[in-house]
């Protein structure tokens, strides 16, 4: 993370922007939790079983933004130096992680309703939108770039975020037409598009 | 951030302060959205319809958050001694980024009181005020800056803290006299003052 | 934490990894708290009395997570390059830290039943299993360890782990015969298994 | 935070030990806000006005843990190895940080009661016993200090412990003869004690 002074830049190293978005990251996937609390009006067998759809989002949230952060950790280790734009575009970025535990805890509550399903899409949509402009932007501004960075890894990362961000935009419509639609594409879309991704670079590597 | 021992410092390097000032402006920033409930007692779509001014002024923390993030940032990597003063001001400064999220729920609440606006408001100015005490100290203590400080950058944050105080300070009687007039400052003022220093300094860069 | 860079690995360095973890071993023994409130229909003394069971749950749960951290600690250390499966693993193993406030509020509103005890029991043990997991995978890649990394650390490690995840595999039927038998297993069996192997390490130090 | 390798300690480095101590008092800090709930049935002045005693309470409280930060921050900085008891007692201290937000809670809630205070005065003792007891332990280990560590800083920190441990041990009983002496003792007796201390150092400096 320790990277040679860079005298154009207002922000010439990384290392701050890297803990604040960490420690976002920690923060909202540990707030998640907060929004499962056992009903108390009935008792604990079956206060247990009225948490299960909550669990079950609260589970694909978590791997949301677990995967969305070693995306994010395997691409940005290959920016070096930052400037106004790129800070701007990574604390955008942060908003939409901020987001995930209200989208959560509006599907925990409405998990069969395509409007609260439609929430989340669309959160998720913003993050993987705002994360392509800013591999886009470091990609297209080469000085940003640290000396050995692997340039096709960030190009790799533009278009898996496209392609997760398609999926996600098709799963707000498909949602109104049946909401189990919303739920395959969250949970199996995603890592698809990821081992896919993996599989094609590696023979090239 | 690794600065060579000053000796008559009690504080001879910042790491540590700028981990916990960064922890707390990641959980501030994160916090934020606990504030936002979904309403039970209605159907889905007029719930989310409820909840958006509570949304409008999450942004508007949000951003506001993230912003004075950024000019701190900026600006404390030319700071490369601490000393108990220095230490006070950064966590009295701090405070006023912890109450953040209480004011954003007393604006959410309440969003077209003048008296609820006006404790943003406070806020906000407090902050910068703190702020503006800040830099204001390093820069009178130069044995505390970096080697290579960029001494007109400190002085910039200065102004820019000041300037936004004034706008705050008078947002809040102006919020007596309608309301969205401390919207509008909120919205435009801050972005105008930012985008007006930089404008000026780089002629002069 | 540093350490050189790995050319076959998408992860050659763990810095960021090990700021999230920390971040949210952080945030989960923080937010523990939050779920004990004080009681409101009845007087102060009275209402602390109520607290207490909440509190003894609360004191398992953080002396659970700090210990989990300091073997964590103690462990990770040599381990000096990542791979996908390895920062999957720890991902993994983190989704049980962020469960624990869940966990712990179950038990903490309901002491005394063995469903509530086994939820708690549940998740320890799949944390267990999972840092089991991330230990052996280590182990059995060596090139992912450090240059001078303590072997016998590692598999001293999964022994740890394998020992405890019994004895909580043991609480969650136990719980059902007398649920105390799960307190003793909490309080005393998992501190006497890191002594136990701590004294056997030595003789062979 | 660099140190060498100390062969004999399984805790040979600190710098993951400060992570998780500065994002535990992060979140500490950040997280005492959201006791502070605006009153809903009644207008928003007199709710602000009920906020008051509680918003004084927050304010001591950060002061205090902000202060306490200071201190471990100015005193930690001249250990340079750990070992399993210097790790368990900083997360024993740790437990300790992380109660405040509860203390806090419960003395805003009952701000007159002798009960209440006793609390958080047995928050605070319990700390500052545990931190009194953490740089004792260091100062009688001087293989785990550092190489150029200012003893008498250690020193001064266990006399500072101590003797603010025993303003708050007063504050108890005091609280149960009149409850504005524990008022008086939290926000005058602790900045006193450390600004004494403070000049008694520089004569023989």
């Amino acid at each position: 993370m320790k990277t040679p002074q860079h005298p154009n830049s207002q922000f010439p190293e990384l290392a701050r922007l890297v803990t604040l978005i960490d420690g976002v990251y920690a923060v909202a996937l540990t707030l998640l939790v907060l929004d499962l609390k056992l009903p108390q009006n009935t008792d604990l067998a079956a206060a247990l079983r009225q948490m299960l759809p909550g669990f079950l989002v609260y589970l694909i949230t978590f791997a949301s933004i677990a995967g969305y952060w070693m995306i994010h950790h395997g691409t940005f280790r290959h920016i070096a130096h930052g400037d106004g734009r790129l800070v701007f575009l990574s604390l955008l970025n942060l908003l939409f992680v901020t987001l995930f535990p209200l989208s959560a805890s509006i599907v925990g509550g409405h998990p069969l309703e395509p409007l609260a399903t439609a929430c989340l899409s669309a959160n998720s949509l913003l993050y993987c939108t705002t994360s392509w402009a800013t591999w886009s932007y470091a990609a297209a501004n080469r000085h940003l770039l640290a000396q050995k960075a692997d340039y096709r890894r960030l190009q790799q990362a533009e278009r898996m975020m496209l392609l997760v961000a398609v999926g996600l935009a098709l799963a707000i419509p498909l949602a109104f037409v049946n909401v189990y639609l919303t739920y395959a594409i969250w949970i199996l879309y995603t890592p698809v598009v990821g081992l896919w991704l993996r599989a094609r670079r590696r023979p090239s590597a």
